[in-house]
């Protein structure tokens, strides 16, 4: 066995711990300190001063966790852009581009799929992104659903099954016998690659009763639940994730009172998708009203070529302070614990000894950075799994 | 004399001219093009396959003129972060921490300023500037105003003199004469080192008599005239600078219908900017009625460490696109052509023979992607004068 290797990461002029017992508020802000990481984990979280084989100085800039990133769509060929100015022109989206990517992705060779994946990855990774969800969903048919987990599977542990992400146009008005296939034999072929199962509940996508079958169905295949819902308008979905006690419901851009109460009196995460929302120019949701009712809400990029191409999770963070109500320490939870909830995770989106040593120097001094300079590149270095360590 | 040096830039995949005579629509695309650059400026714009002495492959990128920034104030010292952190919490924008920043400023010597420009100068680069305004403004007495234009003047020939940005506290109670000082001893310390004059008109900071009197000083000092206008209300700005002759008119952000009709019938460019908008929670200004209206339209970054942190060009494009009803294509010019003509600059902005040769590779096959994959760093390469070549 190897000789342990250790680094530390000094002279950090603010730390973000996220464990409130060693530092300032929420966050656990630590001032003046270090982290050592020994083979990968925390070994140490304190003053400045530490040592270790090696050494990073911070320069009196802030560290926060690497982000957790709970719900992407990287596995997809081909692009939208098209799409994506057309509806800046005034066209509404509809979900039904998905279409247009599973064309794309299935006729797409598996090494090149896969040095898509990795591109995008390498992208995530240089924006702060250390613990990432891929999710299948453009392939649509039993081979590239399978397929599509593989090649996800080669990069993270957090893959999702989404074989009922839009009714491929093979099904049309069969949707029932397409849901069928998604929890039969798409599931078999899918489940040894995939930890999680996940479904779009919308009005255009799937209704409650498809969207309750997959998820039975891939719980009793022995996947984590996790449901799209909301998107586009209020409707069943945040209830039936709550019912079915999902690990997360994401989109919440529509919520009733009902709605609110009942991920209020839940375990389930709600996972905001601002990028989403911003690119499809969809009202934004207050998630000042879901934090205050109790909730655990989550932030992603829902990065994916129709509703959302983007990788950062700083501008996610930037566009959550300016337009749904949250603070700054709350959009930075939100992209770390919260994440880390939304995938049931504990030993990432935190620095505490034993926790995955994953975190992101800034070129700023303080993490009020990431929404006070938006757009501005300010992930200095981020150590951690996800790509080649920049 | 030196040979000429010459560089192509090869195998563009998109090349956005800003010539309409050359290349399809209002930006003059060329597909499958090169650009050759010999001593700074564009000598041949064309097919792929170019020679020169040095070759830059842009592997089917999208390449377009370099940002033109037509609005900062780079030159200061400290940050803002908690005044943002504030404002965020909901306590409103009126302008009034420009003194922070000021108190900050004249105490920082001057060998430190000029590092803290270079620093914000190669980010800006990097993001894709290759042409930058930098306004004084945060010295607010003779010889601060002097110095921090003296500063400007090392790093761009775009300088201007903004003494009439805020009422600095010593003058409390006595705006008129603080009026007096700029037009007379801050003018003449500040000339040498200016192209421009501008003032800032708006209720809490300077009034259109004010405003009209610091304009027809810098004007009859031999200065090019612009100004600050509109921000955070409706009120004389548009009407003034229109009447006066200004170059540009900057904020724009509350327009009435005869302002609209002003700018249209003038060749005052209304200049918005976004970020700041974004970052002071202003509602956004309707650029597609300015546009329709028939007046010329740019967009700037107004970086500076109270109400737009950002040197992103990319963000601002985005936010324009989102939320200002521009289209992409109408966005792109804003930041090339527009920001060219609020400088009265015909040399930038466009790429044919005898323009600066300044350009940006995008890590992107379209323009389109500078608003579809919004917070991602798309710039690959910039090629022009400010900060070092990335």
């Amino acid at each position: 066995m190897a000789l342990a290797h250790s680094l530390v990461v000094d002279n950090i002029g603010s730390l973000i711990t996220n464990d409130p017992t060693v530092g300032e508020g929420p966050l656990g802000i630590l001032r003046n300190a270090a982290v050592v990481i020994t083979d990968g984990d925390v070994e140490f979280v304190g003053p400045a001063g530490a040592t270790a084989d090696e050494r990073i100085d911070a320069e009196g800039a802030c560290v926060l966790p690497g982000f957790v990133d709970s719900h992407t769509h990287l596995v997809f060929a081909g692009d939208r852009a098209e799409e994506f100015t057309a509806r800046m022109a005034g066209q509404p989206y509809d979900g039904g581009g998905i279409r247009v990517t599973t064309d794309a992705t299935r006729a797409t060779d598996t090494s090149e799929l896969d040095r898509l994946v990795r591109l995008r990855l390498h992208e995530a990774h240089w924006a702060g992104t250390t613990t990432i969800e891929i999710k299948s969903g453009y392939g649509l048919n039993v081979a590239d659903e399978a397929r599509s987990l593989e090649i996800a599977k080669r990069h993270t542990t957090e893959t999702t099954f989404l074989g009922a992400h839009l009714l491929p146009s093979e099904y049309e008005g069969r949707a029932d016998d397409y849901i069928d296939l998604v929890c039969t034999e798409m599931l078999d072929a899918s489940r040894p690659h995939a930890k999680w199962i996940d479904a779009f509940c919308e009005t255009g996508a799937f209704d409650e009763e498809q969207c309750r079958a997959v998820l039975e169905a891939g719980e009793a295949a022995g996947l984590g639940m996790r449901l799209h819902g909301n998107q586009l308008g209020t409707g069943p979905g945040v209830q039936l994730a709550v019912e079915c006690g999902c690990a997360s419901v994401d989109h919440c851009t529509h919520l009733t009172d009902g709605d609110v109460d009942a991920l209020a009196g839940s375990d389930t995460v709600a996972t905001f998708l601002p990028a989403a929302d911003f690119s499809t120019r969809q009202p934004y949701p207050d998630a000042r009203r879901v934090i205050d009712a109790g909730a655990t809400v989550a932030i992603a990029s829902n990065c994916n070529p129709g509703s959302s191409y983007t990788t950062s999770m700083s501008f996610c963070i930037a566009i959550a302070v300016r337009e749904m109500r949250m603070t700054i320490d709350e959009a930075i939870q939100a992209v770390t614990t919260g994440g880390a909830a939304a995938l049931q995770r504990d030993d990432v989106g935190h620095l505490s000894p034993g926790a995955a040593g994953h975190l992101v120097i800034l070129d700023a001094p303080s993490h009020h950075h990431l929404a006070y300079r938006p757009g501005v590149p300010l992930i200095r270095h981020t150590i951690g799994p996800l790509g080649s360590e920049s």
